[in-house]
This record gives C-alpha cells, sequence and structure tokens, in this order.
C-alpha cells in the first residue's frame, strides 16, 4: 500500500514523494499522472511534511454516519449535504492549529475519512467514481462551533470551518485500500475521544463521489471530507489531537 | 480607468491584457505584480474571453443589501454572512450557463458587484483593506434556488449556488473606482430587472475585506462576491441575461 506525501526540503524545494520506512524516495512529475522515481531518498526527519496535495477544494459532509444521526435525533438524508471549506484553511501534519484571534468561544476537533481525487469526475456513475479515487487521508475538520447557529436566519457551516489552519489533512495520502475497512480515531491529549468505523457511513466514497459529481466537477487533488461521528470535542490551547485511522497514518496538531 | 482581461489568443495560449477600445494590449507577468506590456496587440474580436482573474476562492454575500433586507423582513446582519461558491463554477462573460441535468428547479439570476483582492489580506483593518483592493468586476451569483431550503435540516447554500458554470464572472476587471457611485443593473431578455446602488450596501467593499479576513486569508485573484439586492428572478432556458455595472462593464451569458 503506497503512502504518498508532499514535504519541503532542506533546501525548501518542494517535491511529492513515496514514504519508505524513515526515508521518503522523491518523484517528479504531476502525481495523478504516473509520477516517476527520481532515485532521490530524503530522511523523513529531515523534511517538513506539507498537506499531500493541494486541492482546488475541499466538499465536506454533514450528517453522513447512521450512529451520529441517530444520537442527535437526525434522519438519513436522502442526499449528500455538504459545504466547503476554503482554501485558505488547509494546513499540514505537524504544524499548530491556531486559536482565531476574531472568535473567543468553543473550537472542535472533528476526525473524519478523506477522499483524494485522482481523476477529473464530472457526472461519474458510481462504478466510474472508484476509478476517480486515487486514495484516502485523515482529516481534522476544525470547527468554531459556536458560529455555525449564531446568526438565526444563517447558518454559518463556511465560515465556522473555515479559518485559517481549520483544514488540516494528511499526513499521506495511502492507495490501495478498501475504505470500508476502516476505522477512525481520534485522541485528545492521550485520550480516545472517536472510534467509528467508516461502514456506518450514510453515502460510501464512491456514492459521494459519484453524487457530489452530478453537481459539480471533482479534480484531481480535490478532497471530500466524509463527515464525522459520534465523539466530538473541544480542544483548549495547548491541546494535541490526532486522527488516527490505521493502514493510513496519524495526524496529530497541537492547537494554540 | 484601466480594465483588465483574460483571453485565449487564437493560437489556444492564455495571457493577461488591457483592453484599449477594440484591440487587447498584452501583458507579461504576474497580474497583481505589476505587470508589462508585451508590446503585442491583439483584436478583441479574435480572442475568447477567459474569467479575468483565477481565484483561489470566492466568498459570496448573503442579506447585503439594506432594500432587500426590508423587502424580505430580514433583520441588517451586525457582520458579513457569507459562503463559498465552488471553484468549478467559475465561469466567463459568452459562455453559455447550463440547466443543471441533476435538477429540476428553478434557477435564478443575481447581479452582483465583484470585489477582486490584488494584495494578501490577514487581518487588516479597513484602511488596509482599501490598499488590498485590486479592482472590481461583475458577477452573476447563479442559484438553483429550490436547493436552498429542500432540506429543512441544512440549508444547501454551496451546493445551490456551486454547480459547474454558476459562478460567472467578469468580462474585466476595472480599477481605480470608487465602488460608492456604482449602479448593478441586471438584464434579462432586454428587460431591466434588477437597478440598484452599491451604497445600499450593508457592509462597503473596504469593510468586508477586512472583516473577513480576521477569518481567512484572502489571496490576490480571490473575489469576494457582495451579494445581490431586490430584483431576483428566473432564467429559461434560451434566456440571456447581463449583468451591468458601468464603468466596468457588461458581462453577458446565454442560459441553455
Amino acid at each position: 500500500m503506497p503512502h504518498y506525501l508532499r514535504i519541503q526540503k532542506p533546501d525548501q524545494s518542494v517535491a511529492h514523494g513515496l514514504l519508505q520506512g524513515d526515508q521518503v524516495a522523491l518523484l517528479r512529475g504531476d502525481l495523478f499522472a504516473d509520477p516517476q522515481p527520481t532515485g532521490e531518498t530524503v530522511a523523513l526527519a529531515e523534511v517538513t511534511l506539507l498537506t499531500p496535495c493541494v486541492p482546488t477544494k475541499m466538499v465536506a459532509l454533514w450528517n453522513n454516519f447512521h450512529a451520529l444521526a441517530a444520537k442527535l435525533g437526525q434522519a438519513i438524508p436522502p442526499e449528500p449535504l455538504y459545504f466547503l471549506k476554503g482554501n485558505s484553511s488547509f494546513h499540514p501534519h505537524g504544524a499548530p492549529i491556531r486559536v482565531p484571534p476574531s472568535y473567543a468561544g468553543k473550537v472542535v476537533y472533528e476526525g473524519e475519512l478523506g477522499v483524494v481525487i485522482g481523476r477529473r469526475a464530472q457526472r461519474v456513475t458510481e462504478s466510474e467514481a472508484a476509478g476517480c479515487i486515487f486514495g484516502y487521508t485523515c482529516i481534522n475538520d476544525v470547527t468554531a462551533a459556536e458560529l455555525l447557529f449564531k446568526d438565526a436566519s444563517f447558518p454559518q457551516w463556511t465560515r465556522a470551518k473555515s479559518f485559517d489552519t481549520f483544514g488540516v489533512f494528511g499526513p499521506v495520502i495511502a492507495t490501495g485500500l478498501d475504505p470500508s475497512t476502516l476505522t477512525v480515531r481520534t485522541v485528545l491529549n492521550g485520550q480516545e475521544r472517536q472510534n467509528y468505523a467508516v461502514s456506518d457511513m450514510v453515502f460510501s466514497p464512491v456514492q459521494l463521489v459519484s453524487r457530489i459529481s452530478q453537481d459539480l466537477t471533482l479534480e484531481p487533488g480535490d478532497v471530500i471530507a466524509c463527515g464525522t461521528s459520534i465523539g466530538v470535542g473541544s480542544m483548549k490551547a495547548g491541546s494535541e489531537v490526532s486522527v488516527i485511522i490505521e493502514r493510513i497514518g496519524t495526524l496529530t496538531n497541537r492547537y494554540e
């Protein structure tokens, strides 16, 4: 199962690479169009991890897990309900999530599976959608929870979820996985807070790609944040949060 | 008042240019970092107009005009209420807006002023915001109106406004204007449907840039759609709609 990274090297240049133990084997060319090894490797310890791709958009799901819908008393939606996380929020593994200076309320983590598009998807069927998925990543869909319904006339999904540093994903894109076998865990300051099966999703990754692509074209590198399940909670300044999906990796950030 | 364009030339190459009567004087370099004339001109009639810039995001306002708020009985919001239009919706002057195959309901035009960012804005004051604005453009914020409140649990702002071809803006970016003196008109099949003064805005362009930049960083080329006022209405297949802002230009598209 290859694990793709995007890194900044000690000389400040940026490259894609494949994780090989504690080394990164560098790649040249478009990540989504058969990139080739350069033959160069660098030690993982010597590089800075960047977001593993640069999406043109991140489509994020609301109410996509049966268990959370049951807990909140929400009906199962007949079609995917989504918003966008602003591109300026995208943020890598290891870099601190920042307390927004303009907002004093509760900020929550939401551990999620991310679907990374590898081939343009415009009005694709579910079987075509499978071929449009490049791989999977971990997401922390950070949310300024008290903004969501602060204004009774207009739920502020975009704003609450798009503060700078709130769109955390990585550390890698893993390919060759069956997502229905995965479990998403979130650990806050060493304590497990979320532990849910991806198979509990209302709309699976291929269903999401197919249905969303009826509305808007998904481009290579775009990410779908599949929504979260039970166990969402607050971060305090100084908290460390990890989203862990075995066979993908561990996405860890401090909140400060 | 310079008018900036982005064009595809007859040889398929893409360039920025300045409108000079019926000619386009081509530019080299970054549009937002002192681009220089190449000395080459091409006839406007021989080029295809593209969106005048390529935003990393389009932030779009809801309930930002006093007249429309009064008509709809909405309170004046204490802070800007916004969503994002998906990047895959961006669409130029002259290209047909497409009826979405996946949606059979009412589709409406919304004529708006667009603010184009020229310099990165992160937590800027109003006086700093003025220096972050490059210029202004016309926007048709096309909306699948019946999707907005189709699901009682989750207003679908992003989806209703992000279908492919629904983020129409251009034809130019005009610089050196005082936006408070402008009037937005929308003409549907030859009949004027909207005619409102930008000075009726709840939050002016510099206020929008300053306040939104407290939440998320605005990048050069990003666009703020300032919201619409009264006169929004439906387009039918075959309709031609123009958003006209004198001293900027006329943004015309067919809906088919």
